[in-house]
Order: C-alpha cells, then structure tokens, then sequence
C-alpha cells in the first residue's frame, strides 16, 4: 500500500499555496492559502476550502457569496508545499465580480490595465453586504 | 498618467507569490515568490526572477540549470499580493526534470500518482551538480 500524502504545511507556519485553475480552460481563477483542516475538507466534501490569512480562520469559498468550487482533481509539487486545484467555479472567482482575480496586466510602462471578464457586479454577488 | 502599480510587499514579509504557466497551453508550471527586486529584474530584464525563501536569495529563473524563463505577460491580483507570468519555459521547469512542478497528483484514497511529462532527469540537467 502507498504511503498516504501529507503536504509540507511546516515550511510556511502551517500554510501551504493553492492556485486555483478553471478545470475547463486551465485559467488561473485565484491564489490562496490551506491550512491542514482546509486541505482535508476539501478533499473530503468536494468543496474547495481555504484558511483565511486576514480573517485568521477557515474559509469555505463561497460560503458569503454563494459562488461555490467543486473540487475536479488536486495536483502537489515536487516540494509539497504548493497544490494546484482543479475546479468547477460558480459564478465569478473574484470577489470584484470578474471571473479570475488575475484580471488585470502590468504593461511596459508598469501601470495596470484590465483585461478579464466582469461577470457580476460585487453588489450583485453579496447583496450590499462587504 | 496613470498611477505606477506597485504590488503588495508587505503582506507578506517582503514577498508576493507568483505562479508561472506556459505562455501557449496555459499549465502551471510552478509556484514561487518574488521580492520587490525580483519584480523589477523580471519586468526589466524580460527573464523571470524570484526569490528563493530556502535559499534567501534573488534567483534568476535557469541560473544553473540554462532552463530559463522569458516573460511573455505578467497578471495581478485582485490584492496585489500575488501574480500570474505567463512565459516561455525552456526545457523543464521542475527541478527534477517534469515540464511541470505539479507532476503528481492526490488520488481520492489520499496517495500520490504521477502524471507528468518527465523531460529530463536531474543530471541531464545540472550536469551531476546537486
């Protein structure tokens, strides 16, 4: 039997990186952050889960928006600190509205240009709640 | 004028995380950080720089492996603390030798199966250096 996989949450004080891609196109939706409970239950509901490092504590996504991640397949790198999350995203991943929070780029003279798809308004998404 | 973007330094002690994927097919390659001058190099230069935390030091992306990275477009975050650089990975990006870092992924039964497209192996790669 294989041994079970423990990712490396010690190198970053408990944390390991989750790039969250569009299991359909690849996209790039978000980056965020799993402490062990969130890697667990994400794993274990389906649901993709984060650990929150401004609010410091668990955070299902969607759970204020709606706009759930149906986990597809879960990738690891070669040093187990980093998981790439392959999801099914309802609604926009951004909590701006846009489908991925990388929707902007950085141009040659260093200033920011918006690129990506605006799919609700952040008022559409909580209701006039923050 | 607009406004010179400067990403989020502080949030994280000096680093932002970048995730780097294939220009043309979009892959994750890998996940690092970058410092301020890093960012700088990477924009200025044209060659993706990063810095490594095990290390602690400016990494240029191929230094002792040739297998570098040329910046095709660099994306930010909704929060300026993590960017998306889309470029053109020469060889492998992973140090053991897979196009990708994230060549394994997490079975429902929590163990590990690679999948990945190994190019090389480390000693092609660095020579016999570690």
């Amino acid at each position: 039997m294989k041994p079970q996989f423990t990712p490396d949450f010690q190198k970053a004080g408990g944390l390991i990186t989750a790039v969250t891609v569009d299991a359909d196109d690849g996209e790039v939706l978000m980056v965020a952050y799993m402490n062990e409970e969130a890697f667990r239950l994400t794993l274990e509901t389906g649901k993709v889960h984060y650990f929150s490092r401004s609010r410091n504590k668990l955070w299902k996504k969607g759970e204020s928006s709606g706009n759930m991640q149906e986990l597809v397949e879960m990738r690891v790198d070669c040093d187990l600190d980093a998981v790439v999350v392959r999801a099914r995203q309802k609604g926009p991943a951004c909590h701006e509205g846009y489908k991925s929070c990388f929707f902007r780029t950085v141009q040659d003279d260093g200033t920011l240009q918006t690129r990506g798809e605006r799919l609700m308004t952040p008022e559409q998404m909580y209701g006039g709640k923050s």
